[in-house]
C-alpha cells in the first residue's frame, strides 16, 4: 500500500510535524517538509491536532435508533423495566438491527472512532438476530474499522431457556468475548452466572466483558467473585468489567479491589455516567491510571429504547468524562482524552503501552496508524471545541473527513 | 413596527401553526396559511419547534475569554486561589472587557439568549472598568437582548477599601441589581456583609441576585440570614440566590429552607454544576417547580481565567441540566427546556408565570415576543440534537438565524 503523508499536524498539540504512516503504523514524524522522496497519498492536515483515533470500548450498536424518528421514551425506574420495554418495542423499528447498526456505527467513525467493541444482546426473544446485525454493521465498515463484539447476556443466562447455547453458538460465529451483567441482580445465582461465563470463555478461548451496574457492598462481592474466578483460571490481562459503579464509593474494601484489579490486569471500561449524592457512579480515573489499570470510555446505549442520549461523538464522550470528573486543569482534562483513545485501544490490546497520570502514547514510530486530526489551540481546547470538522485514519488510510465517511 | 408572521413552526413541537408576533408579544396562533390579511416580515419556520427564547440568568460576561486563543488554567484549587488567577490575568488578555463581553454576549444571542441576567466583578483591583465591559456590551446589542447587570462583589465587600463606594456608583451607573457573595466565607463576617447588601439594595430600589456557593450546615446559615432579611426589608419577590449548593443535600434543614424560599418568592439559579459524593451541587428542580419556586439556568463563566468551560449555548447548558439530573424521560427533560427558557424569563421578571413540572408556558397570546425556532422532531430530540440552525426573536424581531447575528 502507498504509505500517507500526514502534513503539517501537532502531535498532542506539540510542535507542526509531518507523519508517515503505513497499514501497519507510524513509519516517520518529522519536522515540515522533511520527509521526501517517498511515493505517498498527502493529506494536508491544516496545522490541526494529532492524536491516537477514539476507542469507543462499550457501545451497544444493536439498540440504536440514531438517524430514525425521535421516540419518546417508555421505560419505567429499574433496570428491568428497560430491558423489557426494548424487548417490546425492537421488533417494531422502521429498520432492522443490521440497517441501524450499520448507520450508527458509520456516524461513530465518521467522528474520530476507529477502535470499538459492542456488545450484541443474546436472549430467548431475540435470539441471535441482534447479534448477526451487529456482525453486518462490523463487515460494512471492516475498511473503515476494528470492531469487536461481545455476545451478550443483557437478560441473564438462567432465567430463560437455551441461552447458554445461544451463547456458544455466538462464540463460534464471530464473537471476540463473553459478556454477562449483574450476577446478583439479574440472574439471582452469582456463582451460577459467572461459572457459566467463564466455562464459555475457557471453552471458546475468548476474553469476558462483564456489566457490572450493582453498587455498594453487592457490587463489590460480584467483583470480588469476578477476580477470584479471573486468578483461578489464569485469565490475567483478559476480563474487563464495564461500569464497575462499586469502585466509585471511597472505603477499604474498593481499595482492596482495586490492588486486586492491578495485579490481575483486569480492564474497566466507564460511560462518564452522572451518578447522585445517593448513587455515585464515577471510576476514580486518575487513581486508575496512576494504579497501572487498563481504563478506557464508551457511548453506551445511543438514543435507543433505553435513554434519548449519545450520538456517536466520543470526542463529545470525552468531554464529558472531563466534565463528570469535575476537572477544569488542561493536564487532567488531557488524561480524559487519552483515556478515550489509547485508553481504550489498550482495553482491545493489553499488549499496547498503559497509560499513567500525564502520559500521551500512540504517536511514536510504530505505534498503530490508528489517528485523528481535530481543530484547536491546546488538546484541552479541543476538548472543550469539539469541532465536527476532522480527519479520521484507519490502517493509514483516510476512512473519515469533515464528518463524511470514505 | 411591521409585524413578523412566523410560518410552519410547532410551538412547543405541537401542532404546525402559523404565528403573528409583534415588539411587545404575541398576536396571534393559528393553523398554517390561517393569518391573512394584515402586513407582516413574513419568516419560514420550516417545520421547527418554537420556544421561549432562551434566559441566562447567571453570567459572568466580563471575564470571558470566547473568541480569543485559548489560555490553559493556571489557577489552583480553591474558590480564593481563582479570583486571585483572575486578578493577575485580565488586564493581560488580547482584548479589553467591553470587546469580549461584546463578543461572548453576540454568541450567546447567536446561539438564542435574549434575556441575560449577568454578573460585573467591582473590586478595589478592577474599580468600575469590568462594569463598564459589561455595560458596552449591553449597549452594543441592545437591540438583540435584554440584558440586566448585577454590580458584584467577587472580591468580598469589606476585605478592601473602598467596594461599597464603588458598588454604590455601579448602581446609580445602570447596575439593575446589587450582588454578594459567600458571606461567611469570603467577608468571614455574614451580618455585616449581608447588611451592606441589603442597605445597597435598599436605598437604590433595585433587587439582589448573591452567590452562595457555600456548602452544607455552613451555607444553610447563610441562606438563613439571607432570607431573615428579605421577610424583614419587605424584598419578597426581589432576591435571588445563585448556585445555593445547600440544597443539594437532603436534610430537615433543606426542607425548612425551600418552604421559605417559596413563602418569600426568592429565585434561584444554577449552573447545571457536576457534584460529587462527597459535595452534592444539583438543586433538586422537581422539587422546587412542584413548590412554585423560580429557577433558572446559567452559563457561569465561560472559557475564562476561572476554567475552560463554557461557549455561550443555552441549548447545550439545557442539555446538561438534564445530564446532571439524571433524567432521560421526556416530560423530565422538557421541563428542563423550560427552565433554560421561561424559567429563567421568570427569574428577571416576577410578575410572569410560574414554572411547575409538566407545565409549557410562553407561547400564548399576550405572552412576550422572546422566541427560538430550533430543529428536532419533539423537544426533547431538540434538546439531544442541539441543532445550531436557530432562528432567534428579541421583541418580534429577528435577531439571529444560522448561528448568526443580524
Amino acid at each position: 500500500m502507498t504509505p500517507t503523508l500526514l502534513r503539517n499536524v501537532r502531535p498532542w498539540g506539540g510542535e507542526t510535524s509531518d507523519v508517515l504512516i503505513g497499514d501497519d503504523g507510524i513509519l516517520e514524524v518529522a519536522r515540515p517538509g522533511a520527509i521526501v522522496g517517498a511515493p505517498a497519498d498527502v493529506i494536508e492536515g491544516d496545522g490541526g491536532i494529532l492524536i491516537p483515533s477514539f476507542s469507543d470500548v462499550h457501545v451497544h450498536l444493536d439498540s440504536t435508533r440514531m438517524g430514525l424518528p425521535f421516540r419518546p421514551n417508555t421505560a419505567g425506574d429499574t433496570r428491568w423495566s428497560h430491558i423489557m420495554n426494548d424487548r417490546e418495542n425492537w421488533r417494531s423499528a422502521e429498520r432492522s438491527v443490521a440497517d441501524r447498526a450499520t448507520y450508527t456505527l458509520g456516524r461513530m467513525i465518521a467522528q474520530g472512532a476507529t477502535r470499538v467493541r459492542s456488545h450484541a444482546q443474546v436472549d430467548a426473544d431475540s435470539g441471535l438476530e441482534k447479534f448477526e446485525g451487529v456482525l453486518a454493521a462490523r463487515a460494512a465498515h471492516r475498511e473503515r474499522a476494528a470492531v469487536e463484539i461481545v455476545a451478550f447476556p443483557q437478560v441473564g443466562i438462567h432465567l430463560e431457556d437455551g441461552v447458554p447455547d445461544l451463547l456458544d453458538v455466538a462464540l463460534r460465529s464471530g464473537a471476540d468475548l463473553i459478556g454477562g451483567i449483574d450476577p446478583c441482580e439479574i440472574d439471582r445465582d452469582p456463582v451460577r452466572h459467572l461459572d457459566t461465563v467463564f466455562d464459555l470463555a475457557d471453552r471458546h478461548g475468548v476474553g469476558i466483558d462483564i456489566h457490572l451496574h450493582e453498587g455498594g457492598s453487592l457490587g463489590l462481592f460480584s467483583l470480588d467473585l469476578v477476580l477470584e474466578r479471573t486468578r483461578a483460571l489464569g485469565m490475567a490481562g483478559r476480563v474487563s468489567v464495564s461500569h464497575a459503579f462499586s469502585l466509585a464509593a471511597r472505603s477499604p474494601g474498593v481499595d482492596r479491589a482495586l490492588e486486586q484489579i492491578a495485579e490481575l490486569d483486569v480492564a474497566l471500561t466507564t460511560i462518564a455516567p452522572k451518578g447522585s449524592l445517593s448513587v455515585p457512579l464515577d471510576l476514580p480515573i486518575e487513581r486508575l491510571l496512576s494504579l497501572g489499570i487498563r481504563v478506557g470510555l464508551g457511548m453506551d446505549g445511543q438514543r435507543d429504547y433505553w435513554s434519548p442520549w449519545g450520538d456517536g461523538d466520543m470526542l463529545e464522550r470525552t468531554w464529558m468524562l472531563a466534565f463528570t470528573q469535575g476537572f477544569s486543569r488542561d493536564d487532567l482534562i488531557e488524561d480524559c482524552l487519552a483515556i478515550g483513545t489509547w485508553g481504550g485501544a489498550s482495553v482491545i490490546d493489553p499488549s499496547l503501552a498503559r497509560l499513567s497520570p500525564g502520559a500521551r502514547p500512540g504517536l511514536a514510530i510504530g505505534d498503530p496508524a490508528e489517528l485523528v486530526v481535530v481543530r484547536g489551540d491546546t488538546p484541552t481546547a479541543a476538548v472543550m471545541d469539539r469541532d465536527a470538522d476532522r480527519i479520521v485514519i484507519h490502517r493509514g488510510r483516510v476512512v473519515a473527513q469533515n464528518d463524511e465517511l470514505r
